[in-house]
């Protein structure tokens, strides 16, 4: 809280646009429990409200005279937001709304910003109009003094206690005992309840919530090629630096230990990452340009777009798809770090605990991964009942169909375009196979889940090797980067899409895209590509300039005096070896002295 | 520390045995600080000290007079022990030896009861008599005075740091400034200087110490199954309570939202890892038999122990597969509690996070698998040659060997011994293929590496699946369980086995031991599995019988008040809800009060 104050005052003192703040807290490299009031919170206020709430709530916001929270998950709901039992109750004869909490399972849960810091929040509550339920909405409501920071009257309010990582945010749980709030509360640019008449107006149009979403997790996808990038370049740095063992193979004259970076299992460990994340990159910038385009084309079109549901399909796929593989990979980066990943001079260990939740809010990635194949399902029965609009996904199901009679050959090894293809095939392969179960075998949707996530998961690949492939070959046609580095960033290219190739075999095996010795072959091919790459491994990390103060790492550092930064740490700036305990187990003393002398230094 | 104590003064009390101790320190459930004395300093002054030594050192830290730590790993050598770079020079004229830390990499680093609490060391070095070196032997040396257990001079020690888990367990580094130890120092059993001659004496049978890791990581196998079934009972039972979202397919009338474990997204997830539990337990049961065999026929044949080659490749093999099943199982169990795992009530993250390091240390788990291709190699050039003596893995190569030209049809969907038979096939085909590569090819052996990794996994995933299958067979024969348990246990084999054969379809497409089309069948098969064991689920992680205080856990109750309990610890146990903070970004205060009033609660 202390730096988010710092922060805020530096924000206020030097004039810094939202731009300039963010990219500061991004340095601050911590969840900051002023978060939410930036993120949410402001963004609730001036999305939903009226502008006589954005007078009344924004503005003093903005100004933090007020610091706000999101609440909006409970502690028996989380994903499923029509679940929410808080409800907000209109009263008819006073024209207020009554907030309450029916059951323990209705308490507010995991709200960021709420624990201590808040005095404000906006709630998501089932709104109740003469009797009936007419789904969960927001409502702006005090929930502390702004005096004595104390919880208000019938109010119930605290911190959740620590958690797996993102610690420094104060989350909180909140319940409300029959709290009366007056009509202003709630947010009614798109949906209001009539104080004359008492009945309640829907929203008119839907999908500009919808757009939000789409919004934060199409930044999801962007950063993670970011949240990679810290954890690779610590570990390439490391793993050339750290040396262990003689080569096998090495002559008895040889008694220097190799870089560790230079054995094949570490590569095959670090290398595809380094590949991942210059295709999480491209994916991202592509998906942000097709989000801006969407805009624009709303905004032309009074509020309808023709590329919001491929966008949030897309969104969706890539939002799980792009967080899994920065989670995953950065806990593969970690321990590839041997012994030492484990420190937490290492700089990534806490990092991961902080992003791994990204797996699992904004939409679960499990959970998504349903929305894709309904779009998919979607697209292909319109692709059927030739009644489809043309656009990349409909293109590849087409192919698909007009020549999945003819057994195709993807020459995936020669030809980069035919590796793209072969992912587009897969893709389409098993959405038509989806298709028969749910559509012809009357399938059950449960029963389905699980190859939905498998569809999701393909189709996202091919998004990401797709971008991937045009990215590269506008880069190729800009020319502005030469010759060598375009060719290096083809290797990083087919080593990823291989490396996904081989993991992903039995879907590609299943689909006809590729045979059993195309397979083989691609193993061998990715031994090569990797011995290819290993000279460019850590300027192609340096090239990311991540500085040594945002890694805040001593095996990661760039001029790679790891061990002297190791011990700097441990034995000079490390407080505990300030203490000397008494280990004696029947002795009641557990402390001898603190701090005083410099106790471990005899040297 | 404190509770470390606490326990050690139980034990005098009660008299309690070795059994008895461990059991209680498995109770405590996080590592304490005196473990590596009670583990590693006793059993190496036990193992490799003279009976003077015994006496000496033994019998005082036995009754805690003295407490050490062990003293290997090195800042700059973790797992090439030979590497290390701590000396300890023989003094002919005065009989002593001379430790050093010539170089800051020399550093002991990560020696656990090191940091704040140990005042002896058992340190490895390398000797250096009459300046020739003769590699890492063990030396035992205070560190630390036992009245004010300050550092002795010359001596340098601290605490490393904070880490990613393990936090209780106080790891430290150690430097030695020329510091002179006497001749009694050198642990002497196997291999010593002569005080008369200054000769030095080789060990006469080196296998003996082979014995200590091998029996280290057979009880990690063994103990990965009950460490994963501990997430596994926390996931399943939260899941089975957790409702969210009706099924898609429900009519309109059904209400009720549905438990999540009757997803098969859900089921996919948790399902496989609750039967690889059961095979990780039977597994680890054999694996202990094994050991206890060879420590039989080692002593009836004078320290010759024919199973020694067979039991050393084995414990590699299955350390790395057990210890890499249960820590990412235990991330996936957490991570299938949706947000609520991320709690520290969950039970689950900060378990994950203790556990993790068994993957590295004990032998890193990607450079052990090194140790299983050596000795697949071996076997399979002794069975090429006709020199082989008869065990299984000679039968499974001598059979593959002869049936190599026919292609083998096994029935993996009908018949159980048709999956072990695959998954044999498997092993003996990536054998002969990687002996090709490195013998009449000439491949060098880094190049290997990733296929050695593969090869070691498919080896110790055939292991698994057939002590899996022969323990269920002789739990049926037995009788003792009737009918229907065995029934059970028998769908749980058949879907781990199936499940591990989907994962690595391709190492099972390209050996030939089945096709595409089973492949395919096997992913139906599986969806039935799961359905047909969902309903045992909850029976068979209570049949476990892990108590609640054991898990430690909101989520995984036995009693399933989940919501309740974690409401009572956010809301009247967590100390953060006794402040009050200011949180005005303008204000210098951070606190405004700390305990006192009771100010959350105004219900």
């Amino acid at each position: 809280l202390a730096r988010a104050k710092k922060l805020r005052r530096l924000v206020v003192k030097h004039g810094w646009k939202e731009e300039d703040r963010r990219i500061a807290a991004e340095l601050i490299g911590e969840p900051l429990p002023y978060a939410l009031h930036e993120g949410m919170f402001l963004k609730t206020l001036l999305e939903q409200g009226t502008d006589e709430q954005r007078k009344l709530f924004y503005e003093r916001a903005e100004k933090y005279e007020i610091i706000g929270c999101y609440a909006q998950t409970e502690l028996g709901h989380g994903s499923n937001v029509r679940g929410l039992e808080t409800t907000a109750t209109w009263n008819a004869d006073d024209k207020t709304f009554t907030l309450h909490s029916p059951y323990l399972t209705a308490s507010k849960w995991w709200i960021g910003t709420l624990g201590r810091t808040a005095n404000y929040a906006a709630v998501m509550a089932q709104l109740i109009v003469d009797g009936k339920s007419c789904g969960p909405h927001p409502f702006v409501v005090q929930i502390r003094d702004l005096k004595t920071h104390l919880p208000l009257d019938n109010i119930h309010i605290g911190d959740i206690g620590p958690k797996f990582g993102y610690n420094t945010m104060d989350n909180g749980f909140l319940l409300f005992n029959k709290v009366k709030i007056p009509h202003v509360s709630m947010l009614a640019r798109f949906s209001r309840v009539d104080p004359k008449t008492n009945q309640y107006i829907r929203p008119s149009s839907p999908s500009l919530v919808y757009g939000t979403l789409t919004w934060i997790r199409s930044t999801i996808v962007m950063h993670a090629g970011a949240a990679l990038a810290k954890g690779v370049t610590i570990a390439v740095r490391y793993c050339a630096i750290r040396r262990q063992f003689r080569d096998m193979d090495a002559p008895d004259s040889v008694v220097e230990e190799m870089p560790v970076l230079n054995y094949t299992l570490v590569q095959y460990r670090l290398l595809p990452l380094l590949a991942a994340t210059f295709g999480l990159h491209f994916t991202g910038k592509a998906m942000m340009e097709l989000y801006q385009e969407n805009q624009k084309s709303m905004q032309a079109n009074a509020g309808k777009g023709d590329l919001l549901p491929d966008l949030h399909a897309m969104s969706c796929g890539l939002k799980a798809l792009a967080s899994y593989t920065a989670a995953e990979g950065l806990e593969v980066c970690r321990r590839a770090c041997g012994g030492h990943g484990y420190s937490s001079f290492s700089g990534v260990g806490g990092f991961y605990a902080d992003y791994v939740p990204t797996t699992t809010w904004e939409g679960d990635n499990y959970m998504l991964t349903q929305q894709v194949a309904r779009y998919l399902l979607k697209s292909a029965r319109a692709v059927l009942n030739g009644e489809s609009t043309s656009n990349d996904t409909t293109n590849f199901l087409t192919t698909f169909r007009s020549r999945s009679d003819s057994a195709p050959v993807f020459d995936v090894l020669n030809f980069d375009a035919d590796l793209v293809q072969a992912f587009a095939w897969r893709a389409a392969s098993m959405t038509f196979d989806a298709l028969k179960k749910r559509d012809d075998q009357k399938m059950a949707w449960n029963d389905l889940l699980v190859d939905f996530y498998r569809l999701s998961k393909a189709h996202s690949q091919y998004l990401v090797v797709k971008n991937f492939f045009e990215s590269l070959s506008a880069l190729q046609t800009a020319g502005s980067l030469g010759t060598e580095t375009p060719a290096v960033f083809r290797k990083l290219f087919q080593l990823y899409t291989l490396h996904t190739l081989d993991s992903e075999s039995s879907d590609f095996l299943l689909s006809g895209a590729v045979t059993v010795r195309q397979i083989e072959q691609s193993r061998t091919t990715i031994m090569r590509l990797m011995k290819e790459i290993r000279p460019h491994a850590v300027r192609l990390v340096d090239a990311w300039g991540i500085s040594d103060f945002q890694l805040d790492s001593s095996l990661g550092r760039y001029d790679g005096k790891v061990y002297e930064d190791m011990f700097h740490r441990a034995s000079e700036l490390n407080p505990l070896n300030g203490i000397t305990i008494d280990s004696n187990p029947n002795s009641d003393v557990l402390f001898r002295s603190v701090g005083g002398e410099n106790v471990k230094s005899k040297l």
